[in-house]
């Protein structure tokens, strides 16, 4: 990984979003300590030393997978979902990515900012509760705290997960010829965010795609050479990192990538490419050529799959970086230093 | 467990006090349903219908123990210790309390406020490290989100902990004849925290006894009946739990109960009992009176746990009912509502 300039002396906005400038401070700052304490069991070639959203440790013949997340979106009621659906979804998906697909259990910490009305509180609590039983996962344990009056916007939800595999999926085993697929149309979580903040008004359905994936993931276990969701940064930002710890260059057919007519009409009113914007029920995976088609087959059964796409192929050339094939010609896709804009998640 | 008044319409600081208030809250609105979701492996005696501090399930002869807690203590930075440290020893002890005192990892998710020093967070950064040294505890994996200004005040941090144990320690193991043994002196942090918030002069050392406490459970492990450790809402808070859940009553003898003169003096001049004020490098244990000197003795060899001392004994009588004799005479302590003072922790 290429080292990156330190980050300057206050945090900016820009290090909460996912990009070259959080990982510029999470590297410095984290990861130069952490990693220096004895992992004890957990796989150094995961979790911490490697940057990524979570870490596993064999036990018997398993994998115990571990990740976290603190879920800070605003507004918290959005289209398609709201900060409750989003905190079990968010780390249900990060212990799928890593082949978990079977969660063992969650947990809840709730900030609250003195006055938060109880019945929001119970909306996202009941949210919660619906997607912890679309995932089949449980919470198991939890805190609440309660900072005063203008010390917190509101509420932040942060969920941690414990899952077990057989085999553990990376995010760094794409190898040349490897085909790219994404599991659904991409852009709908970051661009519906942003028009119910700004009170957009957009033709036609912009919805959060926000839902936990595990069900659909675990049909196609084993038929993956590497996974990663594309939350903040978007489907850019994920391929750079997998391009980049794999070591392969990716081209994308641009017409491939499945866009709703409402993502791209906000995407072109606010000046954001689709591309580059969190989504929350969306996978990226790397498969082996002979069985991108079965794959698709497996996927596309799934209610979540439906408009699952090939959408590009792993090349051996340029290293880290992601080719745009757009019909007309071939562009670098810029990696992006974070999300456009912030609390998407 | 008695049932409480449903909470008013908005969230208030009390319930963030680790009290009734809290309890009251969490019951009605997380475990209530929480609770009904299938919980896999994890037991139910423990964990979110138990309204435990963390879960615990079987995994071929040991138990898997998870724990969580979200800190917003402010002031960040205050005597004995920082965020940093109580966010790791918080988590560590959760952990230590039921018995897993070996810990496998911990998570470490930051949300920071847009222009949070950096320098500031180094020096945070830094705590932790030293503090998963002396608990011989990692972090592997973690998250960090950032808010803009004005949204939060300065830094929160989750830490998430999973550990092994073959003896699953509880909070509800106590039974009539057992001695109550606190590990050292009460009230420090709690008080150093308030003292340093309102810049407060007081005679003597006070400082925080914010320290992991794995290796001094470690111990002694397997020679306890329940143990807790008295955060917020202190020792009362504490004892009052498990008295309750293990359906016996404690009888303390004040006298014997460790209170350094900082923190009798800094309680008197707040008018705060250092029995309702949170501890973070202390232990509640409960233990068969035959074992008591054994475990003191144990204690007592490690730096931790010099001032331990024997302050109490069950009985059958008012279960649930903490009787404190003076000297002069026995009175009820009352279970406090919640911490005196917010984020304490």
């Amino acid at each position: 990984m290429t080292t990156l300039a330190m980050p300057p002396g206050r945090v900016t906005l820009k290090q909460g979003g996912g990009g070259r400038a959080m990982r510029a401070l999470i590297e410095k700052l984290f990861v130069r300590d952490f990693a220096t304490l004895p992992q004890q069991g957990f796989d150094t070639g995961v979790g911490i030393a490697a940057m990524d959203d979570g870490a596993a440790m064999k036990i018997g013949d398993d994998w115990l997978v571990i990740t976290t997340d603190s879920h800070v979106i605003h507004p918290i009621f959005f289209p398609g979902g709201d900060i409750g659906r989003l905190s079990i979804s968010g780390t249900v998906n990060d212990l799928a990515m890593m082949g978990a697909t079977r969660v063992l259990g969650m947990t809840c910490s709730v900030i609250l900012e003195e006055g938060f009305a109880i019945e929001s509180l119970e909306t996202i609590q009941q949210s919660m509760v619906a997607a912890c039983r679309e995932a089949n996962a449980p919470v198991v344990t939890g805190d609440t705290k309660v900072m005063g009056r203008g010390e917190l916007d509101g509420i932040v939800i942060n969920t941690t997960g414990i899952g077990l595999t057989r085999t553990l999926v990376r995010d760094n085993g794409l190898s040349a010829g490897d085909r790219i697929i994404v599991t659904g149309s991409i852009g709908e979580h970051g661009l519906a965010v942003m028009v119910a903040r700004h009170g957009i008004e957009i033709e036609g359905d912009l919805v959060s795609d926000v839902a936990p994936m595990s069900s659909m993931i675990a049909t196609i276990a084993g038929h993956v050479t590497a996974m990663k969701d594309p939350t903040r940064g978007g489907v850019s930002s994920a391929l750079h990192e997998m391009a980049s710890k794999s070591g392969v260059g990716i081209v994308i057919d641009e017409r491939a990538v499945p866009v709703l007519p409402a993502v791209r009409a906000a995407g072109e009113l606010l000046g954001i490419d689709p591309l580059h914007v969190a989504n929350e029920g969306k996978a990226l995976l790397g498969v082996r050529p002979d069985a991108a088609e079965s794959v698709l087959t497996r996927l596309r059964a799934h209610p979540l799959g439906r408009r699952a796409a090939i959408i590009g192929t792993c090349v051996a050339e340029r290293p880290g970086s992601i080719v745009l094939d757009t019909g007309f010609g071939r562009r670098l896709l810029a990696e992006p230093e974070g999300e456009p804009l912030p609390r998407i998640c």
